[in-house]
């Protein structure tokens, strides 16, 4: 059974296992310094399809299949699926998960919903709903710009603070402890974020809106638990970029908690910023699943890692809000993994 | 603690408590049949506010904040809060719950959302993830049409099978049974829809390309509960409007259930058709959530009402996959709520 500790925390008294996960990802990404990580790398970034659209639902769909061959199951025996994306009406996950006959639940946390979708699942298989869930997110660099930035056609300049939507994503399989009683990773605790809005309008500048809610969803967890950074071996936030994790790493000394010996920003991991000209790094619902899902991962089922924080952040407006002169509200959803 | 009944239907063991609800509407839905039900009805369409996406985000606002004060409780309250909306980026709720200060936990399910945030919350209570935690939806038609189909001032003409999306928000409260013993409605069970596309493109009869996914749903339930039509007084689908309502029923014929005894649509309910020129009806996540939280409610309270079946039904489409030429998936989740 789930247990609330302090205000914001839910303890997951029977540690969820993670029995399953995968990652499909873009040629950039593979090119990357954890190209070797991933499940899959595709050098048609069109996946064969005839829509940016279209290649994005098959990553996903790929990414979720992979996660159930490596963890020996079928569709069938998913008792429920979370799953979200950037696009609008979350069309990647309904289009690429229409065929998997696993009910489906929509979630939508712009770049925090790899966070959500598997804080939800967990909760899910923790408390006897679902026997096995499944949490998946994905995005793509060419739909992401052209509905929320530019049609690539354009070829409109990009600011230094600017971050690049990765094509990539990323699956989770959880089952109940009771099944999986050897699973090495385990689903510790919990921490759904408040929207925080400090009034930041610039949308090439996501990191600086998103740094905030991040700050609060960390202090909320540290606080109820009564744990401090140096407890933990990662603190990985997902994806604040090179602006947003400066501005993280500054606003927890500034509460006293430096978290900067063991932070890592999934949008700093994914490109080499210098050789691959990614600016303020990666983000998008894909990055953060991306790099959780395998170097991550594997890093905790080998050993080398062992108690992780996932803090997936999201900048919650859109291209007609920003039109119509609103800031930026931001939103980061915390998950405790433990090996 | 939940439980699984047959595949895929999770047995509310503790029957959460409904604490708390409201609904809040514009001009058109107050004049029409179920006008004296709503807690408020807006005259301005536009809330006073100076765009129809922050109309809407107000609607939503107004919604929580009543059911709030009609369960005598604060924001402080509320361990955490579902919410979604048909705008790109789900910005109503957003926009519209980021000065709640309330964990919150973006959803999409087009409109089956209701049904879905009710669902997924009543599991957080029902698990002891949360004590009390809120569900709300929104959607305005001046807001919807500019995105899914055309600019107000274009003067579109709308097909007969076309469904009107409504101006309204509805918001639910839930609470732990052990706290609220004598509260009349409890949450009896859930059953959360596969999606079911069977290949209808026409988005102005998106009633069509729903019915199947409704029709599964109710199927799922009725196999795994062991129950029958007949055994409850009303089973209320939102919002499948004229045409799918009647494909439902034919439908759940065909598999030898009949449900047009006690079926009714938050669709046909919301206006007066002929009077009102709503054509096959209403729809949008704001009228389900307004009917429920309104009228439904109300007689369930008033003994009027004993055994619900609320299936929130959704077409997960965006004008980007209409007009790449891919059909319409569908999606339906059930709640059974009993007082």
């Amino acid at each position: 059974m789930p247990a609330k500790i302090g205000k914001y925390t839910i303890e997951l008294q029977t540690n969820p296992a993670v029995v399953g996960y995968a990652a499909v990802v873009g040629k950039k990404e593979g090119e990357g310094p954890y190209g070797k990580y991933y499940d899959q790398c595709h050098n048609d970034t069109t996946l064969g399809e005839s829509s940016w659209e279209r290649a994005e639902s098959r990553l996903q769909n790929e990414a979720v299949h992979l996660a159930l061959h490596k963890a020996g199951l079928q569709n069938t025996d998913i008792d429920c699926i979370f799953a979200g994306d950037l696009l609008n009406q979350c069309i990647s996950s309904t289009f690429g998960l229409r065929s998997l006959d696993i009910p489906f639940l929509g979630q939508y946390g712009a770049c925090s919903t790899m966070a959500q979708t598997l804080g939800i699942a967990s909760l899910f298989v923790e408390s006897g709903a679902a026997l096995r869930a499944a949490a998946v997110t994905s995005s793509h660099f060419c739909s992401a710009e052209r509905q929320f930035r530019y049609p690539l056609e354009y070829g409109g300049q990009r600011t230094p603070t600017a971050q690049w939507t990765a094509t990539a994503a990323g699956s989770v399989i959880l089952g109940a402890r009771s099944q999986y009683l050897s699973a090495k990773i385990g689903m510790q605790a919990v921490t759904f974020g408040r929207i925080a809005d400090f009034g930041v309008k610039d949308v090439n500048n996501m990191g600086a809106a998103m740094a905030p809610a991040a700050a609060q969803t960390l202090i909320d967890f540290f606080n109820d638990t009564g744990t401090a950074p140096q407890d933990y071996d990662l603190i990985l936030t997902g994806d604040l970029g090179l602006v947003g994790s400066e501005l993280l790493d500054d606003l927890m000394k500034q509460e006293g908690k430096d978290i900067s010996p063991v932070h890592n920003d999934c949008g700093l991991m994914i490109y080499d910023r210098e050789k691959q000209d990614a600016h303020a790094g990666g983000s998008g619902c894909g990055c953060s699943a991306a790099i959780l899902c395998s170097a991550i991962l594997q890093q905790m089922d080998a050993g080398q890692l062992h108690k992780v924080l996932f803090i997936g952040t999201g900048a919650l407006m859109s291209p007609t809000s920003s039109q119509q002169g609103e800031s930026i509200p931001g939103v980061a959803h915390l998950v405790y993994l433990k090996a």
